[in-house]
Formats: C-alpha cells, sequence, structure tokens
C-alpha cells in the first residue's frame, strides 16, 4: 500500500525544502478536500502577499523539523 | 477509561502527520464544545485561504512534536 | 501557599494537552485579569474561526514544551 | 547596575510562566518607549479577544524557551 | 546539476541570517512562480509595516533551524 | 571588514535580549531597504497594538535562539 510519506529522510537540504512545501500542502488537502474549491481559492493566494508570506511560514516550520531529522544534513556538507 | 491520545508514538511518518491533525482540532472542540456552533462556522475556514494556512501552521507544529517523539522514524527509514 | 502550575509532569499525553490548553488560557487572565470583561469576549472567539485556530496554535506550542518536559511519554507507550 | 533579566532560571513553574509574561511585554516597551502611547492602546488589547491571543502566543513561546533553561523543573516535580 | 542549497552550514553568523532571508523568500517562489505578479505584489509588503513584520518571522524561524545546523557558530566565538 | 553579527554568544541574558530585538530589525531593514519608507511606516506599528505584539513574537523567536546559544546562560544563574 503506497504512502505520501514513507520517511523524513532525504539526500540533500533541497530535497528536504522540497518534501517541507508537500508537508504544508497536505493540511490543506485534508481539511478541504474538494479538489474544485482549493482551485477556486488559488488566486486568493497566489495573488495575496499576506497569504504568500504565511504559507512561507508553515514551509519554514516544517522544514526545522525535516532539517532535524536529517540532522542538518551535517555529513554531507 | 478510554482516551483519545494514548500515546504519541506512531509506526510511520503518515500515521504522525494524521495525529497532528487530530491534534490541532481537539484545541477547537475544547474551546467550541458545540458541534453545531462548529459546523456552522465550518464554511468561514474550508473555504478561506487564510483559515486553511492557519490550519496548515497548527499541524506543522504539532507534527514537529510528534516527529521528535518519534526520533524522527529514523529507524524504519 | 497554593500554586496553579506545580509542575509540568504529567501521567499521560492527554493530561499533557490538558494543560496545555490550561497553559494557553492563564495568559490572557494575566493580560485581562477582569472576568466580566473576559466573559463579554468569550462569543468573539468561540464562534469565530480564525480565533478558534490562534487558539489551537498557542495550545499547540505549549504542548511542544509540555512533551518535551515528559520526555513524550515514550515510557508509557 | 540592575539589570531587568538576570537570569532564565526560576525556583518554580509558576515563576517561570510569570518570567514569560515579563519577556513578551518588555519587547513592546523597547519598540514603544513612550508610556502614555502604551496606555492609550492597552483597550485595543485587553478588550480584543484576537490580541488576546496573540499575547498568550508569545507568552507560549517564551514559556517554552525558559522550560527548557529549567530543564522543565524535573528535579522539583 | 546545480541545486540552490547545497548545505545549511555557514561561516559566519551573518551569513547564516542571510541564508535565513533566502530560505522565507524561496517558499514564495515557489507557491506563486510567476515573476511578474511577485513584482507587482511587492509594494503590498515593502510598504506594509504588518507585511514586513511577518517576513522577520519567517526569517526568525529559518535562523532558529540554521544556528542549530552550525551548532551556533560556538566555536567561532 | 565589519559584520553586524559577529556572534549568537553574550554575557548575560539581558545582553541576548538586546541582540534579539537586532535580530528582528535587520530582516525588515533587508526587506525595505529605503530608511524613508520604514520612518514612514513607524506610526503604523508603534501605536498599534497588534503590531507591536506581532514584533514581540518576533523577538521570543530569535530569544530562544540566542538562549540556546548561550546554554541559557546557566553558569551565569
Amino acid at each position: 500500500m503506497a504512502t505520501w510519506l514513507p520517511t523524513l529522510i532525504t539526500n540533500t537540504p533541497e530535497e528536504g525544502y522540497d518534501l517541507a512545501v508537500k508537508l504544508s500542502r497536505i493540511a490543506i488537502k485534508l481539511t478541504q478536500p474538494d479538489a474544485e474549491a482549493r482551485e477556486r481559492m488559488r488566486p486568493d493566494y497566489a495573488e495575496d502577499a499576506d497569504a504568500l508570506i504565511a504559507v512561507s511560514q508553515v514551509v519554514a516550520t516544517h522544514f526545522a523539523t525535516i532539517s532535524a531529522a536529517n540532522n542538518y544534513w551535517r555529513d554531507a556538507s
């Protein structure tokens, strides 16, 4: 059975950042499962500076978690 | 006696994420115990981009806690 | 002399969550000590989705602290 | 020379919470040093549910720091 | 193949802060990839105190992550 | 060559708090480099309770980082 989140471990910081973006979007899908409703709202945030900053805050919170999980990719640096 | 939160430990990251969603909803139930009142408010946030992003922020905060509790599921990766 | 917060240690995660809710309310009492004023404001947040989500965020922050204090109740799992 | 913040160490969790409240207020004093201006704004937040919740969030963030500094007062529990 | 984020490790705290600013901006680019749309919104936040403070919050969150990754540059102090 | 942030290490908690205030202001300068524009916005936040609380939240986040960097000044207590 497939899972959308098999692990928090990534090869690089950039992949970790991409995963943080994904994690921030999943909560929105779980709260509003209707894809059309989400699509209708897209201009509300994609054209709104405050909403974009708020999205950026959620990503930052998830990136902190993923960075800790990966021990900050210190071995890769 | 049953408890809604027996443990923070989950088998997988995805189950941990689901638990984070659950934790974010419980605080709302404890503050507004009336189920009908909560139902009336549903369109206020399910159709509102700002509210959905704010929910996503709460989930991210709980997911950080649960991820630490599970040692980031490192053994499972 | 009694204290409202003798310890952050709880027996279970659920008790820890209840303590997080309590901690989130105390700051409001300390900033607005007048019980009647707080009562007047109750509809402002109990019927408002944005306010309920914001309360949920404060609870999440306190729950992170309490979970760390209890070593995530790992021994109980 | 006196200091308003000689240490983050407190005897009890409750004293730690009081210190968190103090820390949350100092930033406001440093940004708006005029005591009369602050007094004029008091009704803006003491009678406003959203502002009280936001204050509570700041206190929660400082309480996390102070709790970690005190090793969660585990020896006192 | 180039990456925009090869490592979280920096030589100094100041470089770490600059990286935090960069990380806060990337999430916005990923959510709104249209450079012209982002440019149109610039006055919305560059001239708005609330938006600037919100940006500052995102930077603070990323700076916490980067500081931990660099062990707070303790060896450099 | 001078740097505005040579280290996160401070002698006392109070100096750490002052550094947190400084860090919260730098992000605003980097996003809005025009000093006159920032000066025009000053009344927008210095006279606005919500903005002052938001500034206080940013300071709290930076203070958490600086406190960890300094091992909570435990040796000084």
